[in-house]
């Protein structure tokens, strides 16, 4: 006995979501039919609306309902400091850090391999918003991967030649990590990076 | 910074999915916006249409879109075993061995502490069943769980007081299993349950 055209359905569409796959998707499919069809029908909705009515903010490109976002709407941020991230999630990441300053979000990271070039990424958008703006600073904060690394160098690079400061977020060992554990090239970097202890 | 409203709503409403708690939820919800907003589309029609089309078959009680399921409508399946579950999942995992008998599927167990008695899960219906078929055998495959085990004997003694053969799925080791690693209970089972070994 196979599924029913519904229910088959219903499994292949949950597998788009992040880390389900075949017995995760069918697991939920049945549970959804068994236990809670009202909270289905909810979700159904929600998805729809979320879908329908989140765009991105037009000055830092991040998700929101309006054309600006609550963050860049906020005349009490500080409006020297400029944080670039890869990607939405990352904002709310930094946000958790008590950075008052603006944003720009990327879309992604520089990956020649897969023809993502400085202009599919919104590098030209980031430099407008930094001419428009009065920063003193910007901070790269992409992700500590090859690519992040290259995007934030490619953009460090662009910025110099416009005689503004860029700085990167600092490498070195996770809090409550172990040395043993670590892998060597986040090691080194936290030994390159040592900073005198202030007594 | 916290989220918007529409994404909020999309949090809260896939945390119904089980095992999505907040993170993955939060995860879920960004990726779909930032990557998928057409398959999250397709979801949500997914969701809604088998909310709606798919019910239960008038006679196993399994989840079918048809008022008898594919396995009910079978002339071709054997009238005389009967196999109760637990649930429609379940149903799919015993045909998966071969099974070719019919089935009926009881709402979970018997759970006098929360409330469900013989009625809530749907007993009656099921000697209903049973008085309507011409079954010589009825199998209790619910889970081997304390539950699952009251629930079996439970219906062994109804069905023994109408002289009807009522039998259980066998426990002890699963394939591929370690004695050292499985539990005690699960080794006495294997013991108790011991068989001549045919050469």
């Amino acid at each position: 006995m196979s599924f029913s055209p519904l229910i088959r359905q219903l499994i292949e569409s949950l597998r788009i979501l992040p880390g389900v796959g075949q017995k995760t998707a069918q697991r939920m499919a049945l549970q959804l039919l068994e236990r809670d069809r009202n909270g289905a029908q909810r979700l159904a909705q929600a998805l729809s609306q979320a879908m329908e009515g989140v765009g991105y903010c037009k000055s830092c490109r991040s998700l929101s309902e309006s054309e600006l976002c609550q963050i860049c709407e906020d005349p009490r941020r500080d409006d020297s400091l400029l944080c670039v991230v890869e990607g939405p999630m990352d904002v709310y990441a930094v946000e958790h850090t008590g950075f008052r300053g603006r944003y720009f979000v990327l879309k992604g990271h520089l990956s020649p391999l897969d023809g993502l070039g400085p202009e599919a990424i919104g590098i030209p958008e980031l430099l407008a918003r930094i001419e428009a703006g009065q920063f003193s600073e910007v901070i790269l904060a992409t992700n500590p991967t090859v690519e992040g690394e290259a995007t934030a160098h490619y953009i460090a690079q662009l910025l110099a030649g416009k005689g503004m400061v860029a700085s990167r977020i600092a490498h070195g060992m996770p809090l409550g990590g172990e040395l043993e554990l670590v892998d060597g090239g986040t090691l080194a970097h936290a030994l390159a990076g040592r900073r005198p202890i202030n007594l």
